[in-house]
């Protein structure tokens, strides 16, 4: 009854949004009831330092997740969703959009889903290893061992995220609130992924967060997009689906690896103008097509995953950005029905 | 419904059970109520750095602080609160306590206060500028250059964070959940302060944030503490009231300057076992004397300054984490009781 009212509300609400501008429909004027929030962290090891002022060696913790949660009440009805954001930027990424609007965080818990925000490991309140920029500092090591400090220029960004042709020139259709790009901008951190090891710890700490969930969608966006695969091939018994956001696709994948990620339904969404930025540092045709054939892959080991490109959707103008777009909870709903369609249907250990 | 309420609590219970030992797990059963909440940035600017990859000069964002938000419904009846955290710690520490309590942000917010976090400039997901360490590694400039990467080791957070005399050894009366230490642990991460200018951009940003709001409460803690007397000093117009706890205090400030800051009113807050740590990088003790000589010029300039120094009140074994200790409900409610009585019945707009 309530399930069918609530899939009833978000058809509707795609039918809607497609005419209406997103902000004018859901204003933030009725008060959002939390069961339980919080924060706290998921994985970290010690490791041994020298010490500050020199003496006998100490000891920091590294290589922790930092994770912020809310739930809403009844959240048990639905597979909780955790959020991890991309290059150069934090969890931010899901809460107010630069223009101000509601971001995807707040939309999914106010339609019943327990939400958990991920800051990758090396980036934002999860911090960074900085020893060897201490010991670079100390003489110790040479400065070609520091680790590139990634942070994406406001002219990468307009490249990348796709938000014009130029550099300061807007697609007329873009989606991207571009009057507040500067918003964006002040988003944008140093990403010290370099530092990490070949098997990421954000993939590791992913994995266990869904088994501690007892079940959780893991998704991922841009340099995180493919996260949520990686994630499941060390430890699947807690992905229970995977949505994955803009991001180039792994084609040469073992049978086996196929087999595993053929168990859990996989949704890859892409925006528009993905061939109409030359000369960047990305070619986001290439990723598309990629995960074109990723997609196949997976259906041919018997798999359910769907490649939703908002232009056949009959979407258009969306960014890289398009959890900030200004359709973004009409991209939001698009989500949640197939959630509702290809995860939340099939829970079983959960009673509905 | 009910049942399955209880269901999900006991779920999430044997959950966070697993990993945090602790008794008083999700004390409050109650939802919460909010009216809004979202994130934003105060403050930033463009600075022009090389190019990735060779090329032009381009542009990033620096010195932008990063704000999340919650207000509860009738907000309006209390000025808000702006926290803000210490040294190699993030937004986190008033969030989820180590042990897994409730932080002091929820709390305020269920007291009915508007409350703002703030990640310190060059912080967590406030970002940093690492042009310099990118100009190490280029060769352009020298290792000397580089900034210091404070992290504070567990022996350096267990001697100044006043867990015990020695490390591993804890106070026996000591407030702090030292079982839950390594969940501290992970909060600690990379301070780059020593980037950032000797007018902090966070003091302006927490100025402009007062203003912004029409009238907020700043409070800081250990490095933080004396921010909101530097933000005052900057812009007081938004500073209704100072709340600083545990940090050493400046004591030579011109008549002018005690004049402004005599205007807002001020609580200072100490622990306990303030002399009870040997050869540690803080003296405690002197930065309470110093306060307390802060206090009495203030009260000299017909100020309304009061210091809390919770062993004066029979509050005993209180660390420097006193937001995560396990009395933290206690100390919020002498902080609530003070507002109530120093600020918010004299507040000049807004209607009771």
């Amino acid at each position: 009854m309530m399930k069918r009212s609530s899939r009833m509300f978000s058809m509707i609400a795609v039918i809607i949004a497609a005419a209406f501008p997103a902000s004018a429909l859901f204003a933030q004027d009725k008060p959002l009831v939390i069961a339980s929030q919080g924060s706290f962290f998921v994985g970290g090891e010690a490791k041994n330092v020298p010490a500050r002022g020199g003496g006998a060696q100490e000891d920091i913790t590294i290589n922790q997740m930092y994770v912020q949660y809310q739930s809403p009440v009844n959240a048990n009805q639905h597979v909780p969703v955790v959020m991890v954001h991309g290059c150069c930027l934090s969890s931010k990424t899901w809460e107010t959009t630069p223009d101000g609007r509601m971001g995807w965080n707040e939309y999914f818990v106010r339609k019943g889903r327990s939400v958990y925000l991920a800051d990758q490991v090396s980036r934002a309140r999860s911090g960074f290893d900085g020893s060897k920029i201490n010991a670079v500092k100390a003489g110790t090591l040479a400065p070609s061992e520091l680790p590139n400090v990634l942070t994406a220029s406001h002219q990468t960004a307009w490249s990348v995220f796709r938000f014009g042709p130029t550099y300061g020139t807007a697609f007329p259709d873009g989606q991207f609130p571009i009057q507040a790009v500067d918003e964006l901008y002040k988003q944008m951190i140093p990403d010290l992924n370099s530092l990490l090891p070949a098997t990421n710890p954000t993939w590791t700490n992913m994995a266990a967060l869904a088994k501690k969930l007892n079940g959780a969608i893991l998704m991922g966006h841009s340099e995180s997009g493919f996260f949520p695969e990686q994630a499941a091939l060390i430890d699947p018994s807690g992905v229970r689906a995977i949505i994955s956001i803009e991001m180039p696709c792994v084609t040469n994948f073992s049978a086996a690896q196929l087999s595993t990620l053929a168990k859990i339904p996989t949704l890859i969404m892409f925006g528009d103008h993905l061939g109409d930025i030359k000369g960047g540092f990305v070619n986001w045709m290439d990723s598309y097509e990629g995960c074109q054939k990723f997609v196949q892959q997976i259906k041919k080991a018997d798999g359910d995953a769907e490649m939703m490109y908002l232009p056949q959707l009959g979407i258009h103008g969306n960014s890289h950005m398009l959890m900030q777009d200004k359709n973004n909870l009409q991209l939001a709903d698009l989500i949640l029905t197939w959630i509702d369609k290809h995860v939340d249907t099939k829970k079983p250990a959960r009673t509905r």
